[in-house]
């Protein structure tokens, strides 16, 4: 179910690794060597704050249904702007249908959201989620998903003032009504939420085991790693990846981010603690 | 907000009446005179019972977002197949998505539903009305439009026992809710209905000026008016239409369907009614 | 690059074969044990002749850009017309654009016709190719698909009077421009034919290493060989499927169609023959 | 057929003329006052230059089959971004299939070319256009129109060194062919050319009735004929538009373009110039 990619860092053209990596995005979205599924061709999202003078707060979203690795528009767009942040994200649909409304990531006002897993049983808890939402929320919710209903779960917890403890808040709900319907492990996902500034990302499931999670290493190590990879010289300083799986196979490059975790990237560089164990 | 066209008779290619006619539904799709909005190009549906032995008792369903003046399987399939009961319906979108999802007719088991108008500020009274639908068939609603809550509402209150009085009560819910958010005219639309059998079409609003609604001339009196027009003779003696507006311009072939009326076919023929009198 | 299936029997409803088998088509769609590519997600299309009294002689087309698994509209015409002879292609694209005028199966007139495979460097034959086609059919050619330029040079060389012949010469044409140009092996693929009474099937590449291809034995031995599959209830004595795959693991019910032959059903059953021995 | 717009200045958001302005090019989608029809929703395209350091020369493409008024990726990508010289054309199909590879702008190398208009009965003479394209430049003819064909007869006629000379030599070239073929009026169209630098439009029919086309007035007259329009602070003092018809009603703000005319903008502004007087 999915796969996704995160970006910080100085000004980059996203096409460097939607695209153009070995197992970039797309490739992953034909062939995922550590997904769920290895065909991830149920529609695509892709989301940026833009970088530049008087550049509008809020990012904007291009959302497909076409198989990522078909997609003429998204090669286009990924390689003609530059963007400090974004997120990519190829689905394999879980239930919800394969519609625009559907495709991550999902915005609220300057907040970005994605998520690679699933909550067990779906259809049989929805209703129970969805009315927890904050009726002034509600209307925001656009496509069928659980993913969005969990978003909007989470702003109605605070996300917008701590996003962790939001979110955590509502994954823990998840889990008390999922066991309420007889669901042993009711959450599986790792999740990327931004507001433009800040990426935090997690991993965490119910049962302990959850999709896989990995982040880049530090430019500067990597570069030391590997003085002659000149694909390397397209990345600043401070970029930074988290990632469904690793973009290529040079050892060292990509560290997995342990179960029950968060990743925080923000100008102060990289931050890992504890989220939700278990 | 949409135009639509049942039709009930002998088996009928439905391309005679969905593409063909001078003002087929395919043709009111891009110019539609008596329409709320000149151009329904935001998607449509198809809608048809099987017709043929051991044929499945559900309908089946053709949904695309694309404008139906441009859609090559529409002219295919209405072209090849036949069917004694068939929905077409293009929309207008008043709000929600463009996405399948949204498209008319609806389905459940074997009833289909479909419905031109809107409910008045729909965002702000979708979860008040969603929060009524039966929990059971809560995780049926596929889309998002008042639509197909409505349809869902409607199977709530006994739709598949009493589809008039079902749809009534449920008109009557939008209306008590819709005045309590403080709207006065909560309702408008003409809806259609049908197990397979029966067909039931209603036209109604709140204010009593409902989208236009119109039902055909019995054929035998239609040859008896027009005995040259070769394109009669593809109708059988029972075929039967009702249609947001007339298909051709022939004086006396289409007759409107009075305000707060419901109309009704069947084996028996045409039977017309009072529908929740304002 | 890409996968199909060819059926011709007593009428029969397409998702038997296209949808609930184990190894339907559908299924190849996502995961394609035999085909040059794993996953044939570059839209698909279902071609048939419909079934009944006053039918049309020419054969109806759906096609669709979507990968196959996605597509409700398929499930649901498949589930709920019947056909005689259908055929179902579900691509992987070669280079040329994924858009319905590029998705098989092909039609002229009366006549459907489709293909696994490639030309070898198409893009540099094209031209040289497309010259030959007659002028009265060139317009005719909606896409841009190396299958469907042969197509209309197979029709330029006299298809409807004699199928194989033409479609013979038409690709002998093929491996001598191929040649001209450089090429060892222009021409792989398997091929489809249909007026809408006999089913022509060739597999043929100039290496002699052509895409796989099989055909289903006789129902009756079938039945023979497993009393006590169900499944199987579904289909008359007269049933008979080419396909590139197996759809299903039980031993001898699909038997390969060998190199550099045509297999040829009708009204008299099976007939197998050579086909351009390399 | 068609409508367009092409822009060149400062860098500016292109929602601010191709969905903010009163009848911005996607409110022209729906209802086209000026246009030969008055639905253009089969389909648009959107192509810039890249603006900001180390940008590619050639200009990314986003091209859509879906109507311009439904498309959300338009509203977030032209909101997201800024560009100095942009074209946008909705598109009202004559013919040629609906399908992104027929969507304009086309582009070659750092060239972008778009038309409003149609060669007259284009299958009839599609073959003899099509083999004059030089053999190098064939395999780049992606779609089928007749406007991507004559992009590649100007282009094989020098459009690179000379733009206005090869255009005019290709237009001449269709005129003599629609001729042999019995069309007394082969072309009808205005075309717009772009290097990244300089703009060339141009307006010419065989019948000297040419669609309508018009170019704004100096930002500096229409800020003093219109002192209070806040609206007009978004504009940078060289901002130029070329448009199929006026993007508001205040008068003198936009200036029609005479028949057989071209106007060519760059660095040094505005030029007009003949073109093929008739």
């Amino acid at each position: 179910m999915c796969r996704w990619l995160a970006y910080l860092g100085e000004p980059l053209r996203p096409a460097t690794i939607v695209l153009d990596a070995k197992h970039s995005i797309v490739a992953q979205s034909l062939n995922s060597p550590l997904g769920a599924e290895t065909v991830n061709g149920d529609g695509f999202g892709f989301g940026w704050y833009p970088t530049g003078e008087d550049s509008p707060a809020e990012p904007a979203l291009f959302h497909s249904t076409e198989p990522a690795w078909n997609d003429e528009n998204l090669r286009e767009l990924t390689g003609a702007i530059k963007s400090h942040l974004f997120f990519t994200h190829v689905r394999a649909a879980a239930g919800p249908p394969i519609q625009q409304t559907n495709c991550h990531p999902f915005r609220y006002e300057n907040w970005m959201f994605m998520h690679n897993g699933a909550i067990a049983e779906w259809p049989k808890i929805k209703r129970d989620l969805t009315v927890l939402i904050d009726p002034s929320l509600y209307p925001h919710v656009l496509g069928t998903t659980d993913s969005e209903v969990v978003f909007h779960l989470a702003l109605t917890y605070g996300l917008r003032d701590d996003p962790l403890g939001a979110l955590g808040r509502a994954i823990r709900t998840v889990e008390e009504i999922g066991n309420k319907h007889g669901t042993q492990f009711p959450w599986n996902g790792t999740v990327a939420i931004s507001d433009g500034s800040t990426l935090w990302t997690t991993r965490y499931s119910s049962q302990g085991r959850t999709r896989s999670l990995f982040h880049s290493a530090d430019i500067p190590s990597i570069r030391e790693m590997y003085p002659d990879v000149e694909r390397l010289n397209a990345f600043g300083e401070r970029a930074k990846v988290v990632v469904s799986e690793p973009l290529n196979d040079l050892p060292g490059v990509f560290v997995e981010v342990p179960e029950s975790s968060a990743v925080i990237l923000d100008d102060d560089g990289y931050r890992q603690e504890q989220f939700l164990a278990a």
